[in-house]
């Protein structure tokens, strides 16, 4: 149907998470349209972006710099570690602007299905700085899946022998959510952790 | 949140149908995991395209040659032009491996709403192409829309004074389809257009 150029870079975009063939079709038929306006910035940006961005050293976030400017800032808690699982994570929880303290990125949980262990997970890090002298709270901010769960209770077990705080996200109804569509996990977790209504 | 190198990666990002700013986001952090296997080979395309993709100048297909391959190919029909909207329905024909003769694209519809004229669309590329004396017949395979269906009057109007065949497509129910899920209006359009079953 089309030239090799065209069939490569449909193939190499629909290789993009939330991009099927189709999708990386008119995606490309798109970028087409607008070559000065868009496709050659998202090339340059892209190559930008590999060249310039590394994981901070520190605390695995993306960044040009290193340590990146979280771990740099001087306005930031360096008592607390926040654990998160992966970047995004770390980035949903910045946009979110309640947490003021530090972060660590494991780079996924543990999991028996895809044979991931402690090994793969940037867990020796983590206790280092958890032994920090500064370091008073490690906050697991891990997915309410089970997989986060195990990886929660494995860091909870290996920070014992550390003078840290440990804790972990509440479970509970999400703020603007229905209890009518809540599963029931969530509702007795709610319920469980109710607190005083004054 | 990040950098603005992400930053700027996840707006050019977005801009792409069927991505928003939140699939953007995952787009980008799978792009930094995947660098040299897929991050630079996408930027390396996507300049290459940008660079050796235009549009034919008989037809208006997306080729690194110009004319582009179906307009120079000697096995196609050269008695018979298809109209369509966008590459990308041509894309679709050539897919189905149903036509076997030379394309036409419009460059769009006739659409009042958005002020787009007969100027606009390439027309007078089409006349000048159903003038030659080797062609036989002009398929119309546009749309079944509003805008659609009336581009394809004008150009049935157009093409009234040249020896040329106008053919449009069929309506009728889609192959694989039920009756049970179809609107009215492809139902009665498919009812009128009954054919003998033998």
């Amino acid at each position: 149907m089309a030239t090799n150029e065209l069939d490569r870079l449909t193939q190499l975009l629909s290789r993009l998470p939330g991009l099927g063939p189709r999708s990386a079709r008119r995606a490309v038929l798109y970028l087409m349209k607008k070559r000065e306006s868009l496709m050659l910035p998202l090339a340059k940006a892209m190559t930008a972006a590999a060249s310039s961005i590394t994981n901070c050293r520190v605390c695995g976030n993306l960044d040009t710099e290193n340590p990146c400017h979280i771990c740099q800032s001087p306005k930031r808690d360096i008592s607390k570690i926040c654990v998160v699982e992966e970047v995004g994570d770390l980035w949903a929880l910045e946009r979110s602007g309640a947490f003021k303290g530090h972060y660590h990125v494991l780079g996924g949980t543990l999991s028996a299905l895809d044979g991931r262990g402690p090994a793969q997970l940037h867990v020796n890090g983590l206790l280092d700085r958890a032994g920090e002298p500064h370091v008073q709270e490690v906050i697991l901010a891990l997915s309410a899946t089970v997989d986060g769960q195990t990886t929660g209770h494995y860091l909870n077990e290996c920070l014992a022998g550390y003078e840290v705080d440990v804790s972990k996200l509440a479970h509970g109804v999400p703020v603007g959510g229905s209890l009518d569509y809540l599963d029931d996990g969530t509702l007795s977790a709610a319920l469980k952790a109710r607190r005083s209504a004054n």
